[in-house]
């Protein structure tokens, strides 16, 4: 197999440094090219230290960029959408990890981004980058729109549910516990390493815009609601949601297994992490710094119709950089794991 | 104003060591006696470094209880109403720290701790220990027990609402984030740095203990629910809960600041934190580590009914000694903040 | 007593807020007015949310500085010096907490700080601001320069046995670890949590400017030498400096017991841990957050000639504002103690 | 290249653990068994919850070792010893984490363990397992002891200085901050999180027994010194040790560097980390989370003498797992880099 030459655009950012960090690694890839208009000049390993010795790459500016088969799009949401077409005249393939082409309908981008998409006939054209969801669509596409991170976070434990119908969805509440690496946040006082650390901060109790994604994905409309807040935690990476899901017959936790089962059993990616006991016995977000696992347990509450859902995984890896490998190697018929090996640390 | 004398029974733990520091301090408070069974004979110091040079009290067994005007019980739960008479032989006043004797009814121990309870006769007898709630029965009165540091930020969250009949009781989401002081845990394996560091950890998603006491002080029954999960979290000392609460009717924000401040304007140990911006626009429990303050903020969902209170304080603070003192200042006429006046630490 | 009427300059900085704090719960103290440049007009608790309902004060124009009894600079170094004509012109006493007056020789700014010193005819005037070194100086003065916060926890170390001619001058290594709210450094991309959080980072290895104090106030010169590196670590509050002493001759620990009760026997805000056993047995950053301590411990090589001593503070409290309210205490002739009561957490 | 056969003994702490995620995903090793007496009959996984559907080994006892090429041993010190016979009857090859064998002279033992060693006819069997000092020895060796991580930090940090005779042995001080997954430490209340969390606590500032180590491998002995002191900070993996190294003539910079350069210019895993500016320009430990990289930077004082080398590596790995795994493929003859190529995580 001969190495599939790829460029990251908007590499000196941290998604773009952990895809940089996997794509070196990778033995199907040849990172030919790496682009940052802030940094361009400078070698890579200048913006991600974990690269010293692994890559000699320097920054070049999007506007050099060259040809190459697939190239992983990290820039800010909404300059994606003015570059892309530049990008695809240029490469075969776009795994675009920006928010720009997720949501299917113009009018989604209005409500929740307030945000007037000016190329509504892309919308359709990038499939959404949750393999579990849409595998088949990936395998052979030209044209990826990675998952947020939230997003997959909470598609993952709701989707089985939602699926099968054993999900009231007129209320399904969701605390996603986040990390500081999150969301691409720049350098600014809410950062600052007095004020950020030990927190425990609601940053976005309502109107998260990762909301459009799950309703989308979960195919929910009407009167279904998804409410989703956010709050800060004293980690780098790492998104723990706690989801309480709302049942619309009593069931027993063997037909919750089942559906999981079913779903994911055969999943490389997503693990059922629900033990008797232990400190480990539900999904723990630290360890899975690094790698493209979402791990999902639940527990049934005896009392009431409610199902609690805890869903795991590293904003960074599967949730951002793992997963577009993932769909690179879909979409380019290779190993589905390929690269996406480390298995994370304990302890740590 | 002479000293009243006072002794810390099971004060080895730490809200017994959080009691001591903040009654060492206060003006109207003798401190005659600390108890310990397991560390019978040593300094309080050698327990409670911070009060190096603040005491030079020494360990005793609650055998050798002397008569004391109150005593404060941070005895573990279970073991409290084993001791109750003889404490109540030997003092004036009471105010337990413990599960004891928060519920009023025996069958809510049964439900709740699995717990025949052996002394119901005496479950009227305390007063709930939330001051902001049970003011006037604590003037006066001789046995207070504290309430738990959860049903704390939960109820003081949603007392307003519920009180008003605003929200639906039918259906209350909470989800608590919680340092690792909480709960008197001893050191076991779960508590082990390496395992507890950087963790995002749901311990309880159904079921928690505590639940109880918000029924029952929120004054829900029938089929009304608070579903209450706790989410550990690298922090030692606090909580944040945040509350999904689902309103019966449309109302504007202007309503909800209305009803926090009528029922809380007057406090001077709760306070509604909600501004445009900055990273401390809601409650931030770092800031609480020491005080006796609940902070409380509200975010109204644009989209559908849902209001999202955000409550913090300090699980040893508001949470457990804090709240006891003030139960204390308001039993023995004192001005209620008396001891209580740290402010908190920015940056922290 | 009246209240001595303050006012602080440069007071929405973590120094200018911690000062804030402490002097609203001074029983000695009214604070009139605070300044800043950045936030004139906003209130001082929208910078200092711990302030909340503490204070109603607003920030103002260095520029509209009322006369007052005391004045505490918390300005930027290179900045006091520029103003201080104006504020001597409107208030009686100075407390600066920057470096500008600390050095007693001009020639040791532009050694240390490479910085031509405008006033040296001023140098003399202030008094260096550790109380346990300078008190009598400090009743009845006018002028203090508040030290360092490495500064004073390796001379507060350090002064017994160079005092007393037990250490070897020529090599002292001092490795102090740093939390992130030191030395009033701004938001910048080092400071970003996702790069700040848990680090181990040496940050000046050599050519600390504190050095200079050292030097000075241990009475050094010639071939005597303080070698000085520090280090940031993760934690927000706090300093434990690790000196590495070389004895003249050789001496047990009850010498060195008996130097340190000698000098600091009597100190209130100086105390030596040293116990056998147990995690706290030596000094502790963490348990001084808020305080106004320098805790001290040392251990003899039984190998060598080597004394370790470590030394512990609140880089914002005995470091900062703390010392700044014991020197002003002082000055005034209250009780040195005066509103620097807090004892600090534990756990936290 | 067939795998070759090895077991993990005593494979439930974190040394183990690390050895085990490393090997399982080396290419050229097959992991037949893992030992634990704690927890034999439990899955490897339930102890290593990173490596859930990465392995269904579960742990036997010691008594059914089975024969293999190489055993590993992670034994706690003193337990190895008396196991080793047993271990050399059905393993070709052993790699011993402990300290049992690290020591080349018995009456070391007696003087840094208080340990009569039981088996002195065995020290000098064993290569001490630092690569870049033992590369030819390791080859086709039959025993290798690995190195402490507190001593291969510092060793590989002044052995090139030592080396070549530029540094003056009788004195230099170095100052670990070390994380608390370090020295297999189980659960105490050392190790509680309410009183590991946020520490900076000097917990062995003289006799650390790494000392032993280093003075043998760096050559020392007469009237040398290495005063070496250890602080634990709030992390879980990662040390820096901060060496102050007095010189013997002076130097500039470029003849440092050239010393290193020649040292380690060729070595895989130390990299020289000095940049003019950023927040990591110097080692920083928190990067090498995983990796088997130690990382070294210096900084000359510009005043005197005194060269600051800092070195960086993860306890677990370059100090334990990683070494031992290189140490492997040397004496197999293997790619020294074989398994260890993860290139660490940032951010984190």
């Amino acid at each position: 197999m001969s190495a599939v030459p790829v460029a990251i655009v908007g590499a000196s950012g941290y998604a773009g440094g952990e895809l940089l960090r996997l794509l070196l690694a990778h033995p199907g890839v040849e990172v030919r090219q790496v682009t940052s208009e802030s940094r361009a000049g400078e070698p890579a390993a200048a913006a991600h230290p974990n690269l010293r010795r692994r890559t000699t790459l320097t920054f070049s500016r999007m506007d050099d960029l060259h040809p190459c088969d697939t190239a992983f799009l990290c820039l800010p949401h909404g300059r994606t959408v003015e570059v892309i077409d530049g990008v695809l005249a240029r490469s075969e393939r776009v795994i675009d990890l920006s928010a720009d082409f997720r949501l299917r309908r113009a009018e989604d981008y209005v409500r929740w981004y307030g945000f007037a998409h000016p190329r509504p006939d892309l919308l359709g054209a990038f499939v959404y980058g949750i393999p579990e969801l849409h595998r088949e669509a990936m395998r052979g596409a030209r044209l990826v729109s990675s998952a947020g991170c939230n997003a997959t976070a909470v598609i993952l434990a709701l989707h089985p549910l939602f699926k099968h119908g054993v999900a009231d969805t007129r209320c399904t509440v969701v605390e996603a516990k986040v990390g500081s690496s999150e969301g691409g946040a720049g350098v600014s006082p809410a950062s600052h390493h007095p004020v950020r650390a030990n927190c425990v901060r609601s940053y976005k109790p309502t109107g998260h815009r990762h909301t459009a994604e799950m309703l989308q994905e979960l195919g929910l409309s009407g009167d279904s609601r998804i409410h989703f807040s956010a709050t800060a935690v004293d980690l780098v990476r790492g998104i723990l949601a706690t989801c309480h899901v709302f049942l619309n017959n009593r069931v027993d936790e063997k037909q919750i297994w089942k559906l999981y089962r079913q779903e994911y059993g055969a999943e490389p990616f997503v693990r059922i992490v629900k033990e008797r006991d232990g400190a480990f016995r539900y999904p723990e977000p630290k360890l899975l710094a690094g790698t493209n696992f979402c791990d999902i347990g639940f527990e049934l509450d005896g009392d009431g119709n409610r199902l609690v859902v805890m869903s795991a995984l590293d904003n960074l890896g599967k949730g951002a950089a793992g997963q577009a490998v993932q769909a690179f190697n879909l979409m380019h018929g290779l190993d589905e794991t390929a690269g996406l090996g480390f298995a994370g640390l304990h302890p740590v």
